[in-house]
């Protein structure tokens, strides 16, 4: 049974906070390389051996990547990082806590924002510090497809050409490939996956450093899905990641 | 002016005990990676931008690298790794410490070992399960060109195809380079790039986690070269990384 697995990075000094990160290049807090480091004992102890490895740009879900090779004790696999899996662009609201946003536009706005998935945050200025233009990772990337705010629907956009060219055919060689990304980045894969609509994607919250296991036949037809670890300590992960988005 | 940084790995558990360590996928102690984050500091205080970093297979040298990128705040940059930048494989002395093999094999051999260009450690035996060939990292060359012991020379002449055909080109295009691998792989580029002898080559010592910068005009002639940090600190560690090689 060929593999890919999916994990979102540990806790970020931002995610602590409640800030918007978006690009921001947060690091891990000691608690997120916690949970890295437990993501690659449980993926060790499950047998996991990833033929390559992917991740984005920012330093949250490459250092968790290390951990996570690290434990397994497969430091030696090739990883390859690509600003298309960074986490979804949040615009000018990159560095504010939830008070800040609603103090700033209004409950009701931050909702929207929230809930939507067309709907993007406003755009950072042209010559806002901020602009990834004005970022060297970024030097290779053409300007117009560089964000300065993203819906989630322009995450997905931004990503799926990634996934269908890069990601997926490598599956007809290997037989397990790790992907260690964001919460919308992931979203973006787990809905192409799962055909999941516009309206559900927005729901779902995937727990930090859970490794979410896709399992494909020869066909490359997905055939189960699963988070890996102990159920009852899933469901209390899930709950807290639920509840951190109702928290002002 | 472009450059290539050279960075032999940091302290490793089995440099602690004094033994032939080659392919053995030993880890870093706390004062390896201690030695890695102040590389890393001291690169970043001197304004280095790499655009690219090559590795070996070795979790030693990975894990080097992830630190020194690390404290770049560079952790996005492509890093490659690649068997052709592992350590000199040491043959049937991998795991035996300075003792051991004098026990072994008599003082006079350990030094026609330790001091010749072309003469290599009795090869392990083809079903030892220390053969590179059992390994999963190194499913992917053939077994023809796996080593069961290296000599310096083979292992520079495994080397040099890796350094001519992908890192040295990549200089046409890239402004600075990175190298995190192994005292003798970096014997190899030494050697190449500043025309040592065959029998001066065995001499010279490359002090753990000190960066050695190679400076290329723009046809890429090497024009300049220097070992970064406080003279009087490389020079103790010069001596220090000499006399490891007299005790027994």
């Amino acid at each position: 049974m060929k593999k890919i697995v999916l994990l979102r990075h540990g806790e970020s000094a931002w995610n602590k906070e409640n800030r918007f990160t978006g690009w921001t290049d947060v690091d891990l807090t000691e608690k997120g390389i916690e949970e890295a480091n437990k993501a690659g004992v449980l993926l060790k102890e499950n047998g996991f051996e990833f033929d390559k490895a992917y991740t984005s740009y920012l330093k949250r879900a490459v250092k968790t990547l290390n951990c996570v090779l690290d434990k397994l004790d497969q430091d030696w696999i090739p990883v390859e990082k690509t600003w298309r899996l960074n986490e979804k662009h949040y615009g000018d609201l990159q560095g504010l806590n939830k008070a800040e946003t609603a103090a700033k536009y209004g409950d009701e706005q931050v909702l929207v924002w929230r809930r939507s998935y067309d709907v993007a945050p406003h755009a950072l200025a042209e010559d806002d510090r901020r602009n990834p233009c004005f970022d060297p990772r970024y030097r290779e990337v053409p300007n117009r497809e560089l964000p300065r705010t993203e819906s989630l629907k322009e995450t997905i956009e931004r990503i799926m050409p990634y996934w269908e060219c890069i990601i997926f055919p490598n599956l007809m060689t290997a037989d397990q490939l790790l992907i260690v990304a964001h919460g919308n980045s992931l979203r973006a894969i787990i809905k192409h996956l799962k055909h999941i609509s516009d309206e559900e994607i927005v729901k779902l919250n995937l727990p930090t450093a859970v490794p979410y296991v896709f399992e494909f036949d020869d066909d490359l037809n997905l055939v189960n899905d699963y988070l890996l670890g102990d159920p009852e300590e899933i469901r209390k992960l899930m709950e807290a990641v639920a509840n951190q988005g109702k928290k002002k």
